[in-house]
């Protein structure tokens, strides 16, 4: 598909113009190809640390003329294998974009290049009172988080990246470079660019800039937990919650033995059953507010009390499982490898989907926490393994796949949020069907020597 | 480009399977090619009353086979063109597709066929406490309001049909029917086909069904208006609302001499002042809260008083101005076209570009109320002319331009909810520069024969 010779032409020339910013140190190609999951490192020939828009696009011009693999680099943070490098290539390391190019006040929006991490822009928000509410845990940069449609805790009340990209900057696999929308709140003009490229995972451009949504701080966060007999009784509260429009920003679920691990790792007392944790922004009327409605829907589903508090101390405090959950779960099987994975499907479905998970880990004898960003339909199973134990690697696969086809047969999707980088590649067609092949018309109109980021996505 | 040969052909091919169902008559055409602004009637050669997505692929397949020009029609509503047929062809008019196939009351989301109303559909959901929020004004098929991404008063809040819309069923070009996703509240599954197909103006699929986003009717509804001493000043309240995160629901203005017209149609008393109209959706606590804090932003801007009610005949009567505006604006002509148009810029640029308008309005000698989404930076101008002054029209065609110049200028869109059409075709290169190249690539890739509305958008 590729040819080594035509790559390391490609490289040849790029070094010429890059020098020392073009590395093709053993150590540096596997940090670039590195995955955070149990997908196998595949590094790719060389690294180069671009500065400027301009840069990307020589290179990509050099890349398609040679029919060399290109591959953008962010944090490295993703969980399907998306920054691997099957086929070589080069890998575009983004995060000398760094910068906050402009804050609007009035506008609430902001124009950051794509190596900005979503912790150092809220950093350098701070003192504006306005803040960028897309979390996915992990410390990612914006421009990965558009790529692959990040989202998080907070997308039930903000939304996904796909919510909160107002327009991006964008080279094109020959070098072009275009934007795909400008600062305005709305836009009908012509067909929506920046939603194809929020979730293309590098295969159709490479992102240089991003005007980006942002939101006031609220006045008042508050916070709070509530253990329920069965997931069932936890989700039944979740629709309820949804139903009555109470404005949550974050509605999260641990399963029994998440709680387990966290009551482990973080020294904790809490019930070893399902536990919802809340979060409310708004005034200190309206959070106690919303406290109060919430409170009394877990009273019809569970025996169990509502705590909470607008105390950021005590809020912090509640909400500790939640926080700490990773690495309790990590720390169930010290030393073993996570195979993260996601779903997401229609509320309804949630209990049913649960449920049915659990039932299906303790039958193939996987240790698999769960938590939930159940106020979507979306959650994670985090099945562990020790990295040697081949026998359950290949559990845990078949395992991911009943997985995957429980979520569609209910109505669901086989990624809510990681996106499908290499990973889930081989559910895309039975989600979606012949719309597969209307995805490969667009990468192939974008990208007709596929060099952006191949063996991704199809 | 097309030849009117292959159009007879294909339409005597449909003839045979549709008989009584494919029209030629000529009022049927006209009506079908009909346009509500003063874009000339370009009428198709025959008009096909499809009932079922077969049906919808057959007739695509026989267009595809023969380069005959299909358009899709949902209502008619549209404002710039969309179903005309500047190149004959057929008109598939989508009527027929008027049943709400399902409901979810825990998801909140439905099903619904592309020819039901918004109108239809909320009086489907009267009974069920869910309603959908897309209003944009007139009673247009939800077909449409995804095909040309309408939104409308309520997007300040609940966002545009891009928002609104979780997936739907297409017909390609060539007959082949796909779906863009499913019912989960989010997903990161491959290349986000719901959102390019959402405002892709008929030109890249035919929509057979949709599954839209449904909202809780909120308990309580309170509405309010504000009289300001200026343009700048009813902006400045604009932004401060928006920036403190007031959970507004519409937030409108009319400026003096909208308000004139307004009093003149209605029978009103108001200050012939810009008027912001604003509406709150929440608990009686909640709203009561939000117009209290919005009256405290008033009281900064202006010395009018800001009038509320969460009683629904007093709320009516309070919005009664906006809720006659469009039937006031005509009457300050009686006998008038009007050219309706939207831009939409940052909010920021909200004040000079409103303030420029009317500058440019007064200086032309033209007869234009305005009207705004305001909470969005969207405003529609409406210029009015006798159908027979052709140099009102004239002056009308170039005060267009310089209002779209204008927003471009200000980091804006040539329409924040219109869509381009016919009308703003001529604009679309310069808001989106390079970007019309690649999609016109992706239209290439989806339509390679050019058979789906063409002429419209490039």
């Amino acid at each position: 598909m590729f040819d080594q010779k035509n790559i390391q032409q490609a490289i040849d020339t790029l070094k010429q113009q890059f020098g020392e910013r073009l590395s093709t140190s053993s150590s540096v190609r596997q940090q670039h190809g590195h995955t955070t999951t149990r997908i196998s490192n595949q590094p790719p020939d060389a690294v180069i640390f671009a500065k400027t828009t301009d840069e990307v696009s020589a290179i990509l011009r050099v890349c398609n003329q040679t029919s060399c693999p290109a591959i953008a680099f962010g944090t490295g943070s993703s969980l399907e294998g998306h920054v691997n490098a099957p086929f070589g290539g080069v890998s575009i390391d983004m995060s000398s974009f760094d910068k906050v190019l402009t804050v609007n006040h009035e506008d609430l929006d902001a124009t950051v290049q794509p190596g900005v991490t979503r912790e150092d822009l809220n950093t350098y928000l701070r003192d504006t009172g306005l803040f960028f509410p897309i979390d996915p845990g992990a410390n990612a940069s914006i421009g990965g988080m558009a790529a692959t449609r990040a989202s998080g805790t907070n997308a039930v009340r903000y939304g996904t990246m796909k919510d909160n990209v107002l327009g991006m900057e964008i080279v094109l696999a020959d070098g072009r470079t275009i934007r795909t929308g400008g600062r305005s709140r709305k836009s009908a003009a012509g067909y929506d660019l920046t939603r194809l490229m929020v979730g293309s995972e590098g295969t159709l451009g490479i992102i240089t800039e991003l005007t980006l949504r942002l939101h006031s701080i609220p006045d008042k966060i508050a916070g709070g937990i509530c253990s329920f007999p069965t997931i069932r009784a936890a989700c039944n509260a979740v629709i309820e919650t949804i139903q009555l429009g109470i404005p949550i920003a974050r509605l999260e679920m641990l399963d029994p033995l998440h709680v387990r691990a966290c009551n482990a790792y973080s020294q904790l007392n809490l019930p070893e059953k399902p536990l919802l944790l809340v979060e409310f922004h708004g005034t200190s009327d309206s959070v106690e507010d919303d406290a109060a409605r919430f409170s009394d829907i877990c009273d019809d589903h569970s025996p169990s009390p509502f705590h909470w508090s607008d105390n950021p101390d005590e809020r912090k405090k509640l909400w500790k499982a939640r926080h700490d959950a990773l690495w309790a779960a990590y720390a169930l099987i010290p030393g073993a490898t996570g195979f993260a994975t996601d779903v997401c499907v229609p509320i309804s479905k949630l209990a049913d989907c649960i449920e049915d998970t659990i039932t299906d880990i303790e039958a193939a004898g996987l240790t698999a926490p769960i938590v939930g960003h159940v106020g979507d339909g979306n959650f994670h199973v985090l099945p562990l393994a020790m990295p040697d134990d081949i026998d359950m690697h290949h559990k845990i696969s078949e395992f991911s796949g009943r997985l995957t086809a429980r979520s569609l047969k209910l109505g669901g999707t086989c990624t809510g949020e990681h996106g499908i980088g290499q990973g889930k590649s081989i559910y895309l067609r039975d989600e979606m069907g012949e719309a597969v092949e209307i995805m490969n018309d667009i990468k192939t109109a974008f990208d007709p020597k596929n060099i952006l980021n191949p063996g991704k996505i199809f």
